[in-house]
């Protein structure tokens, strides 16, 4: 009777269990975690498909291994989270009022957790303030890094999810090839910035995945640079152009590089290069290899060509509602590929002072190779 | 001689300080840190006149208050770092290394710092893993929520700053108006948000200060909304924008709410008792009284109207290179209002289910007065 009633148990509980967390709970267990704590962000939205602003005042998921999740919200959020419906307690929180308070009650609710030896944090999101409120009423508890962890819930991308990606991509595309038209001898990068920025929501993004790059002559050389006021573009410059159309939270990140007007021999061999380190990557490509494999392929095109001082970085991220997320694509990360990760592959040469060449395609992992999900022509192009 | 050496000392650490961290060592001596850790964000585009993405890859400045400043930069942001010309020790660290190196070395560098009680962090910029790095190579320090200490540097605007929020108003205000002209019965939100930021980027935004809200109908009833793709705006709804336009780092911070085609005269009488509110938020601000003082008088104007039970949250916030920032304007802020802070003033109301208005303008403070940045109109206006 005993193991009736627990399989009964177990059952209900499977039952009354939010299917939304179910990722979440096969993470915890897989890094053996007592509980986790998440703030609005990517791993927020991938669970509840709506996302909350990440602001100066506090919310807070708390989803413990055994027993009913708590959230930590701002009343003046309460009317949009109350359309989550979120299975779990809600501490809210008044402006007027301090947010110390709703902590305290959280962590009242949860006695099971006062003394988790393995509480994990989503560390790359979350701020300290939110820690200090963890720490402060979970004085006994340890707390760990669960970054990687959570968010290997949105490793494997669903065709949808891939199907959004493309079409922010397309919104890029479009929106590039516009701009393209338009540049000329003597145009500022400031202004180029604003014609792509313009033409990016003008096709219908509806945000930036960041802050466009958009770096020509030396400046191109910097591999997040800023575009200028006062640089006009010149015959002869490197145009790298780095940018993304954001669409229902999914981010495309591409980079070209164009020559205005013209191309010195020197700068086509550089130019090759790249193109050459970028097909390489993508070729080697395919479900059950390493990240590292991917990077070393990349890297070594580089290295053996007559450009390799030139090389400050590694061969891609991956992309979704995050646009810097895993898997990393470096030396090193022996994370075996999996069919439906997404990532860049984004070899760069950078010559200071003089030119900087990135080509960045956005693939997604198959059975046996890749989907690359960038259209872009890679060729040379002079452009103005 | 010993004295005329002492002074000789202070003169020539006067010399070497780098003039931009002035503020930060006064903020330091306010707070009585003994160093503090920031993060690219705000402040730091304050101090260097030059940010850098926040992303997966640290970038971490400390400043001891004696002895040299430290920075830990990723190698590929080297040559924009190097153009900050940073007068301190740098410990940069590549892809295929770890960071972990580079945290150490930095603590190494800053004896000084072994057993500090009060080393500061930008607690609600700073990330969870950046301080469990800090945390890691400074085992022995009292680490301490400074955000506020730190952010202290920005609370008075410039004339320069100033005129570049004027500047993103304006872009602003002018997004707004084109967007009027083609609202009509029957549209989306999303549709509405869609043309909404294609003008933003037409007339000249860099950036947004945040996804805008465009929400319609009972939407508009949460404060933070998300426009839908589902709802088509209809007669007699009220349709509420926040939003604003990033230029050069600074942000508006607009929102204007209209009625659709025709308004009840309730929803008039509703609109009007938000419109008083913040006429009032304006009307009794001046340099020397207390952010309280605000917002108790903007709350009076809500609670002793016949919608009393509407109020939600707090008149407002700082504005500047962060959106939401210091002072906040609710009660219970004893901080007094000095000539240069800038804020939102932004009652609003919310009748679940039915209509939410809110009215909000940036205003700086003046030794008189204030002068509002915001020009749009607020009289109540029927679009479509």
């Amino acid at each position: 009777w005993a193991g009736y009633l627990a399989q009964i148990l177990i059952l209900l509980e499977d039952i009354m269990t939010d299917p939304r967390l179910k990722s979440v709970y096969t993470a915890m267990q897989t890094a053996n975690l007592d509980a986790v704590a998440f703030v609005p962000g990517p791993n927020f939205k991938r669970i509840f498909a709506h996302n909350f602003h990440l602001m100066e005042r506090p919310l807070v998921i708390i989803i413990p291994a055994t027993g009913t999740p708590v959230a930590i919200v701002p009343n003046l959020e309460m009317a949009s989270f109350e359309k989550l419906n979120f299975q779990g307690e809600i501490f809210n929180w008044r402006d007027e009022d301090d947010y110390a308070t709703a902590f305290t009650s959280a962590a009242t609710a949860l006695p099971q957790l006062a003394h988790s030896t393995r509480f994990g944090l989503e560390a790359q999101r979350m701020r300290v303030f939110e820690q200090i409120e963890l720490t402060r009423v979970f004085p006994a508890v340890k707390f760990t890094d669960a970054h990687a962890d959570i968010s290997s819930i949105r490793l494997i991308k669903s065709e949808a999810e891939v199907a959004l990606l493309r079409h922010a991509i397309d919104i890029s595309e479009r929106a590039l090839e516009a701009t393209l038209q338009t540049v000329a001898i003597g145009q500022a990068e400031k202004q180029i910035e604003a014609e792509l920025l313009k033409n990016l929501f003008a096709m219908g993004a509806d945000g930036l995945s960041f802050d466009p790059i958009v770096a020509a002559g030396d400046n191109s050389a910097q591999p997040h640079a800023s575009a200028r006021e006062d640089y006009k573009v010149k015959r002869g410059d490197a145009l790298l152009i780095d940018f993304g159309a954001r669409w229902q939270g999914y981010n495309a990140d591409i980079t070209r590089t164009f020559f205005v007007s013209a191309v010195s021999d020197r700068d086509r061999a550089f130019y090759n290069t790249v193109l050459a380190a970028n097909e390489r990557g993508k070729s080697v490509t395919r479900a059950g290899i390493t990240a590292h494999a991917v990077d070393d392929a990349v890297q070594q095109v580089l290295e053996e060509s007559d450009f390799a001082t030139f090389a400050r970085h590694k061969t891609g991220h991956g992309l979704g509602l995050d646009v810097h997320e895993a898997p990393q694509i470096m030396r090193g990360n022996m994370d075996v590929l999996q069919t439906g990760m997404v990532f860049t592959v984004e070899p760069g040469l950078y010559r200071k002072d003089e030119c900087g060449v990135r080509i960045e395609d956005d693939i997604v992992v198959t059975d046996t190779g890749h989907d690359c999900l960038t259209n872009f022509s890679r060729d040379l192009r002079i452009v103005g």
